[in-house]
């Protein structure tokens, strides 16, 4: 524990496959889009002293939405620099104006600076160190990919700021932020400059919390932002999700830095119960009405909340946890967000987003009763391409282009290689097609230490072949080792037949019910392809087929399944079904041929 | 078809058993124990001319809970006049009330005659010729009990009022009623006094509905009440699901009493689709929302509306269908609400009542988002002994008092022995404890006709003794028929072995789950006799022993069954249980212990 080294993305270069795809489309496609509709919605004019709209027009998120974009085209730079010169161009004129911005006394927010609300720092669910965080995030992103430190020197000065308003003179309206992420963002910097003073900082903000009496919302209670209780003491995960990531992200940062064994404890316990508070497609989030965690197994799947921030939250949380101690079960969560939630949040064109990752589309909900006139609410059914409230595209933006984050961990004895992307890291070389296929081929150069690969637990079948030789070995608590110390070329087979999934008796509406895999992907049914769903049902027995798709990038699955053919509403006899054949695409694709009724979760017989 | 006589329950003595005890029950406590509640919430009162009350304490439907009260009163009399005779004296007293309320030209309406809202018949939604029509339910009832024909005259003479104002000047500010009621209750003074005028005043308001141009609340659609369309052309039941079956019992009168086929047809369509809307308890209506039918096999358990009302109701639709065809499934659903959603509605001692029967309850629901505020709303989870708009309490009053109008129906040629409760009519004896036990025992005297027996479908094993010899009879259509020329002496035994039901594929919430049963009743599980219900499920494999129960009048069940004991919340492998015991109760008995968790459907291995 604590001993492992975080291996970032900008020292990986991904060579081929699923994720360079994924990673050229987010940069050339989907991140112009999402400068081009923070454009239109007047998110760079507001930072502008002279910009002249009506209040209605603004919100206070605008600089977190901004930042994160930057954050985003930062990691694009950081690996392809010369192949992105207008990205940044629009990244340093948008600094300019954070720097021409900044208030003398280092404050910056072109909300409050504009419409000035409340007294500075006063109301504390207003954001503002939320959108302090990420500007700080922002700041490190584009240093490090440039060189330049304009936007880190403006965030400096913000922090100097900050700090003495709230530990130094502490005199603020509230001690702790009603929304986090300026604790991690500080964790972030101080290993980045290993400048003390930040994690010091972010150890105020993360200890303060719950340790006094502090506003929230009025419609929530205090666990909605986690201010209930002291941290340590935490141990449920509750409240908003991304605003609990966040902080438990904060946390697993301290633990690993300070070695702190209590905190730690705490953390592995949030992430315990998340996980039972966790879709099948790594989602979090069950409930729209507060986007927050409700109760144990309680996983609606029309009306998940399912925030794409929430899932990315989660992600990062997970990676953090990674660092402390090579567990299995959090590179399986990072698999799981990475092949379903994350990627559904961005449809295949690259163009739009969804903020809502449902797991199930039925139209006919909102007409369920028809002599009714009001309609239930429902996530949206399509992607857009921008949101008032927009936190989750330019995360989306910046998780795709950081992805490699996850592939490896290491400790002085051994380099884990944790998820599966044609990659090449010091003196690794992984090639890949996954998750099209399951072959994976590593080959490692005297890499100086032992070299561990990752068998995720959704896998029952594999092969192994070093230097040729075929190897049956089994994986320890999920992993295998072997020695690197010469060059050795590890050729691994994961199965990629498909299979189902049963839900916990506890999860009420998945019961009695399996959702169809393929490796880490998820998928689902679409009308689209299958007409009514309402009475179909998979055949545990049926055979599958395969059908390779340029639109997924994976293939479409065909299922021998079933469907109901009896009208009675209750029997005595298992009721009666008919051989039919079912139609399955990857559930991160559902909804690009128009809005179209989907499933994870069906009936089995 | 359409010579089938109805035997009405005052030819039929109930002479012990489960129903014999109901009654009691209900004559001795209910239907006394609802007349205080009443009067304590001044609806009796109300009916003075000189009452002052505030507005508020008052409400447009206080002449129908009067009058059910009246009725159900009026079918304990015509049973047992000599030991009631404060019943009576209530009676008459409120009779006088609304005689000397009744204004010259014939109108009678308490709340309409004191606040003059609107003027009179000018407001569909407002309820008059609702209450109307139970003032004449109320006045044969109560003239065919005692032979008192004073509110039968004031109903005539209200009717009179109402045909010349509805009909024949046609000067009302709607044409159909908002809520259906009268029609049903004109055919049944048709059918008592045999005056053509009042089928003639009910097939005009069944035949308009929907011909012309109506207005229904501002929050619902035309098919809320039944008038989107001409009701032959009703294919599917839609909208609030009492005035929905009360239009459709009078349609079935109408079909019955003219021999008319389209309007059987469509009785039969609407029947049909009712089921694929109705509960395992025989309970329909799905949405709070509305108070209405949803769509096929939409059957949420914990928010299901089902109200007691609407469950009578659809009881008296079928007894309507099945005196036009011997169809078994009239019969079942008839034995299916008799035995669940009508005897659920009021507790086990009598005094109080259930306006909505959910089929379960879990308090966590309350706070499963513990960090929002904000409460969902779930039915009440006690039973109540008055409600504001107290429709159901005198509903099942004078459902349970005139029970065994569902025992029998006959022809020229056969007698139908429909439901078996110990009671004799007309030569025939039944003597049963059913459903405690399966045995019935039915002797005929010369009956000089056919006699029929009905099998309910839920049972798979039976034995039959005719006159002491032991008979392999199969049921046809679910009927077995005895010449019964002579002295005959039928011996059944239904099975009473407890057995599970499944649930269509596409009852969404069901799915994967059972319902226990025993004969017609279904079972539940409460967490006072359980504790948690959330991980346990049925070993369909599992024993089953019985313990008689003096609370309940059936056994209580106990079943193998199992707890889950894992806590992931996906996997490949089924999941693992260990087994217990599980222990059932009557579905009707639920609640009685004080508010509890309770299960009908529950996931199964």
């Amino acid at each position: 524990m604590y001993d492992f080294g975080f291996v970032p993305f900008s020292e990986i270069n991904i060579t081929d496959g699923f994720w360079q795809y994924r990673q050229r489309l987010n940069a050339d496609v989907s991140i112009p889009n999402v400068y081009k509709r923070f454009d239109e919605t007047d998110r760079f004019k507001a930072i502008y002293p002279m910009w002249k709209a009506p209040f209605s027009k603004s919100h206070i998120f605008f600089d977190s939405d901004t930042a994160k974009w930057i954050e985003a085209a930062a990691y694009v730079l950081a690996k392809n620099r010369a192949e992105y010169p207008e990205l940044e161009r629009l990244c340093d004129d948008i600094i300019d104006r954070f720097a021409k911005r900044q208030a003398p006394n280092g404050y910056l927010n072109s909300f409050f600076q504009r419409y000035p609300l409340a007294p500075r720092f006063r109301a504390r669910p207003l954001h503002e160190l939320y959108c302090a965080g990420h500007i700080v995030e922002a700041a490190i992103a584009y240093d490090q990919a440039t060189g330049k430190d304009k936007l880190l020197k403006v965030a400096k000065k913000y922090l100097d700021h900050i700090e003495k308003r709230f530990i130094i003179k502490q005199n603020t309206g509230f001690v702790t932020p009603g929304h986090e992420e300026i604790e991690l963002a500080l964790l972030k910097l101080f290993a980045y400059t290993g400048i003390e003073k930040y994690k010091k900082m972010a150890e105020h903000f993360v200890e303060k919390r719950g340790t006094v009496k502090e506003r929230t919302y009025w419609n929530f209670n205090d666990n909605y932002d986690q201010h209930d209780k002291p941290v340590r003491e935490l141990d449920s995960a509750e409240g908003h999700c991304v605003r609990a990531m966040y902080l438990y992200s904060a946390m697993a940062d301290m633990a690993r830095l300070n070695h702190d064994d209590e905190l730690y404890v705490a953390c592995e316990r949030l992430f315990v119960d998340a996980c039972k508070k966790s879709y099948v497609t790594g989602g979090i989030g069950s409930d729209f009405n507060g986007e927050c965690f409700t109760s144990d197994y309680d996983l609606p799947n029309m009306t998940a909340y399912t925030e794409s921030c929430a899932a990315i939250a989660f992600l990062m949380f997970c990676r953090r946890m990674q660092l402390i101690r090579n567990d299995i079960r959090y590179a399986d969560m990072i698999e799981r967000i990475m092949y379903n939630n994350l990627l559904s949040a961005v449809s295949l064109d690259g163009k739009a987003f969804f903020y809502e990752n449902p797991l199930e589309i039925r139209q006919a909900e909102l007409t369920r009763s028809n002599s009714v006139k009001k309609r239930p609410r429902f996530p949206s059914w399509e992607r857009k391409e921008v949101f008032s409230c927009s936190c989750c595209p330019p995360n989306v933006n910046r998780q795709i282009a950081s992805i490699a984050d996850v592939c490896f961990t290491e400790n002085e004895e051994c380099l884990y290689l944790q998820q599966y992307i044609s990659c090449e890291y010091a003196g690794i070389r992984v090639e890949t097609n996954y998750p099209v296929d399951g072959k994976v081929r590593i080959s490692a150069t005297r890499i100086g230490k032992k070299l561990g690969i990752r068998i995720p637990s959704w896998c029952r079948d594999y092969s192994l072949v070093l230097n040729g030789t075929p190897l049956d070995l089994q994986s320890e608590n999920g992993y295998i080792v072997f020695d690197a110390a010469d060059e050795i070329l590890i050729e691994l087979e994961l199965s990629m037949h498909p299979y189902y999934v049963y839900a916990n008796p506890q999860c009420r509406e998945d019961v009695g019910k399996v959702a169809l895999m393929r490796g880490p992907v998820v998928y689902c049914m679409e009308a689209v392809d299958n007409g009514c769903l309402d009475d179909l049902a998979a055949d545990m027995n049926g055979a599958f087929s395969e059908c390779a798709s340029d639109l997924f990038k994976l293939p479409v699955l065909t299922v021998k399944g079933c469907k109901s053919v009896d009208e009675r509403p209750y029997s005595r006899d298992k009721f009666g079904f008919e051989p039919c054949d079912l139609v399955f695409i990857p559930y991160f694709g559902f909804a690009n041929r128009g809005v179209s009724d989907m499933k994870v979760w069906i009936p089995h017989v």
